[in-house]
């Protein structure tokens, strides 16, 4: 069986502290970063995540696209999990840009029943 | 730096196609899987996923739990992102029960600026 879903784990350092803390900014920069992929999105939620930082996703069509931030160490991680055509680079960019990453790490993986690393 | 979160993704096989294909179940499911690890649930949305199966993420204080079904393969995709004290075995194995998954995988990484694959 082919791979049903790919799965983007990313780690976004040396991001702007005060971004990461803004949940109006980060809520903002997740839809865009969404609509930017081409996916159709279904409804979201962020909250403040204790003690700092936001966290939340973005439901799509598609399938998630969640982000977890710790501005005390300027880091965020995102997870980009599609099926289908999207195009996730667009999406991972927009958010390196909003975000003020320095760096990015990211782990693609294949899920399905024969999930594995694949990059 | 120690790692800021632990990330779970959980193949779930063999599962029974009638459950992955009904949203109230899902989402039951879901949200008794988050309550078991001692989660504190914010908010939560499922639909139905295009063109079989069940789609969603339950928003925790802790971070999120996330699912993908595929009825048509007998096969669901779950995350778990959590930071801080929660039992994520006992979501999964509950999980595990209500889908009636004959087999799991489960890949544990830490997310952080020095995430790696830890088991």
């Amino acid at each position: 069986m082919s791979a049903l879903g790919r799965h983007l784990l990313v780690e976004f350092t040396g991001c702007e502290a005060a971004v990461l803390a803004d949940l109006e900014r980060i809520t903002a920069a997740m839809l865009e970063a969404a609509r930017a992929s081409g996916a159709t999105i279904v409804t979201h939620s962020f909250h403040h995540f204790s003690p700092h930082g936001v966290s939340g996703a973005v439901i799509i069509a598609e399938s998630h696209l969640a982000i977890h931030t710790w501005p005390e160490h300027r880091f965020a991680a995102v997870d980009y999990f599609s099926c289908g055509a999207v195009d996730t680079g667009a999406a991972l960019a927009l958010l390196q840009t909003a975000l003020g990453a320095t760096a990015t790490e990211t782990l693609s993986l294949t899920r399905g029943p024969l999930g594995r690393l694949d990059g």
